[in-house]
């Protein structure tokens, strides 16, 4: 007889919700890089049966006690974690009630639905209407989560994305960012005035050829294509399952880089996907992703660290060449270097650079922080959007439409999930920092298209413990201190002021 | 308060069965068109699990009461169908315990398999100890169902394919046509060899020049690309659902003719599917397509009726020309027909011609047949295979990789599938010869790649009516008369003795 059979049951019941969310996530994926418009109906059919059956599955009667009972079992480490994530799970599915969760998810289409007329009109005021609403009830549900969870409302929001992340540490760090920031950006943009500009690359850059090196890249920063795919999707994402990690990307023939840099981002994701503990905690809480600050910093590892590096641009260069069959001055390390570390102020957060993202961040965590806690009201956002571009970049946006309408984030429900993009920058330099002191020829195998260093110690110390420790365990047990922005800035000083 | 609790309680649950499948439906789709072999394992977990939550859906406690009381209640026509087909399912699913279904599905998976490996071998004593035991489960099965069903062994597993055939019905007609065949052969390859030869057009033929090729047949059939998609796979099908059909196809370089003319067969079934009833009837089992006959009757009728007529090769041939840059004698309409209704004895059934094609099926039906019902030993399928090729097509395999190894259906499981080829061939000759008689401006519509007349008619004849009547009824209200081969016997003597 089984000596934890609450914990047997409650794996099972896991697996189960599991793998409905593995279907989930390749319908989700077929949906934005496949399905045709007129298959969006039958699909939200699908896809809301197979949300309630999962849900249904870890929120059945008694899964209160056998969580309990599983407590008092004599469980392993990972055992324990995985029953740990489970509880997490649970709250969060069970600590709002069905008809806020379906009100919710009205709110949010509406106000979405809305969103996509309002920001190209710049017309915040129509938007207002459903915003309201769907705040409110994004502060009901996160009212009932921060009492099941014991913790302030914006941090109950934020655990959805980031388990046990704790504003009062975001507030620490940001802090700390935010007083070294405009000065910073000031040294950056005077530093670029006083060496040689980058040149534009000229093109056009068949989507064919694009295609084809960005497979190549894959390939050499580890994407197993066994285990993965590269597609096409409006917006790129990192979506299937560790077994089967679906990246997609955009071409646009007169610039090649953004599309390839952005391989490069959703590769770091999906390196961390396929990277997962396998076996049987497959579909186990424990063994997914710990959460998106490093997720985040794993495709900010590759994109942002590694590959805009010297060392990087250098392997890198010659195979551009080739694919593009160019040459010239202009595809020299040194102007690719200049063309990928580019800092500029500007208004669109996914457009920015760098060394300008961290503030566009930190707006957005500050007034959707206080809106959260009623601190602020709606109507004021704009306003209070400007300021804080003034105030951080010293620009502000002409209207609305590259002010606080440009991110669905809000318009959709997702609210606590910002930060989140910050926390992965800063933690990513920490993890690129701990792994070259470990393996000080990190860089130079690089400079030679050889990540498997890189891959082997971020294997070894992230992918493959899953959820098994928190965040703050997982990142001081790999870099030796806990988050802490001082490395990030180290990195920023020296790639643009150095 | 509802007149009919009882149905309308049913129809929830069917409605959930159907939205399962039509995610099974995607994810299948996906397995076939995108999927890394990496992704395999989890996906088939995937699909176990939905298969499973399906299965109990639609035999839950109380189904059968419950199908009983919604008999009692007041239910229109169309209701009273529905109804009919949701005992017809709940049968199939009942009818069989779940540890035979699980032992079936185990015996299949381990068939195919060694049949992958005996097959390139020729080695038919390979296969033969998995393929025992297949066929004992699938005997066992078959006759739980024919006892549910009140019908013999053979009828109670064609049933799964074609709801509501009779082996005697396809003995009456494939006696009829193998009285006609042999002969026929004799004097079409005659009136062949008195002809010009067909002569081959010669490639390259991009794959990118025959993609685009293939979704210009597809609109000119009446395809909706807001409702569907063309890819490829291994082995080109029709899936998806109706509101998104997935087609696919598969390219060779040297020979565009197959991809062409398979890509205009999948077209067929898919226009079925998207014509199929919609609103309520959607993922109910009175809105699916009636069966396996009448879908292949709708893939054959484009492919072999329309599109391999003079007419549409009128229309074609300067598309083909335009598309491939080519000209010349080769690319004119006459050589063209005599390209696409080439007669050959052969052996292998999915290259066959639409002459000898009957053949292949009327040697598979009666050698299934006398399986299922005992009167065989599968020890004794290989003399008897080469023995049917012999009486009907005159030729005889050298080993049984061009023999009985060809078809993957029965090592995996499918048995009673065969006869539905032949049928829908039949079936699709007598829609086809309605449709003029109705429209006689059919013909000279297709000549100018106008399919309008005829869609209009199969959708309003066939393709809305969905299961609401049997396949009998369907043909015989839609041609005036029940299935009967005299009309595809005049069609092939007129095409290729004519």
């Amino acid at each position: 007889m089984s000596t934890t059979p609450a914990y047997t049951r409650l794996e099972a019941l896991f697996a189960k919700a599991g793998t409905l969310n593995d279907a989930l996530a390749v319908l989700s994926w077929d949906m934005s890089a496949m399905m045709p418009d007129g298959g969006a109906e039958a699909r939200s059919e699908q896809v809301a049966l197979l949300k309630t059956l999962a849900h249904e599955t870890i929120t059945g009667p008694g899964m209160s006690d056998l969580l309990d009972q599983a407590a008092a079992e004599p469980l392993d480490g990972w055992e324990r974690a995985n029953l740990h994530e489970m509880r997490r799970d649970w709250v969060h599915a069970a600590a709002v009630p069905a008809d806020l969760v379906e009100a919710l998810s009205k709110a949010e289409a509406a106000c979405e639905m809305v969103w996509r007329e309002a920001r190209p009109a710049a017309d915040f005021a129509r938007v207002l209407p459903t915003l309201k609403p769907l705040l409110a009830l994004v502060r009901e549900a996160g009212a009932a989560k921060a009492q099941a969870l014991g913790v302030g409302i914006y941090d109950a929001l934020l655990d959805q994305y980031e388990p046990d992340g704790r504003s009062a540490d975001i507030d620490r760090v940001f802090a700390d960012l935010e007083a070294f920031l405009p000065g910073f950006v000031d040294d950056a943009l005077a530093a670029q005035a006083a060496r040689p500009p980058a040149r534009s690359l000229l093109g056009p850059f068949p989507r064919a050829v694009q295609k084809e090196l960005g497979r190549t890249m894959m390939a050499v920063l580890g994407f197993d294509f066994d285990h993965g795919r590269l597609d096409e999707s409006h917006h790129p994402f990192c979506g299937g399952i560790p077994d089967d990690v679906r990246i997609t990307t955009r071409y646009d023939e007169d610039n090649f880089t953004r599309s390839l840099m952005g391989v490069i981002h959703e590769t770091g994701h999906a390196l961390y996907e396929m990277g997962l503990p396998g076996g049987r905690w497959r579909r186990q809480p424990v063994g997914r992703a710990r959460g998106m600050q490093l997720h985040e910093s794993q495709s900010l590892l590759m994109e942002m660290q590694a590959c805009r590096s010297p060392e990087f641009l250098t392997f890198a260069a010659p195979l551009l060449r080739r694919a593009f069959q160019a040459d010239g001055p202009d595809w020299q390390p040194d102007n690719l270097a200049r063309l990928f570390t580019r800092v500029e102020r500007s208004l669109i957060r996914v457009d920015a650079d760098e060394a300008t993202y961290p503030a566009h961040v930190i707006i957005r965590y500050g007034l959707e922080k206080a809106l959260i806690e009623g601190r602020m009201e709606p109507d004021d956002l704009p306003g209070a959007w400007n300021d804080g571009y003034r105030r951080l970049l010293g620009i502000a946006p002409p209207d609305d439409r590259l002010g606080c309408l440009q991110d669905i984030h809000w318009y959709g429900g997702a609210w606590g999930y910002f930060p989140t993009y910050t926390l992965g920058a800063i933690s990513a330099a920490q993890l690129f920092d701990a792994a070259r002191a470990a393996h000080p020829e990190i860089p130079v195998a690089i400079a030679e298209g050889d990540f498997t260093p890189l891959l082997g110690w971020l294997r070894t110390r992230l992918h493959s413990l899953g959820s098994s420790r928190s965040t703050g365990d997982l990142l001081a047990q790999a870099t030796g201190r806990g988050l802490d922005a001082s490395v990030f800035k180290t990195h920023l000083r020296r790639r643009y002021l150095g």
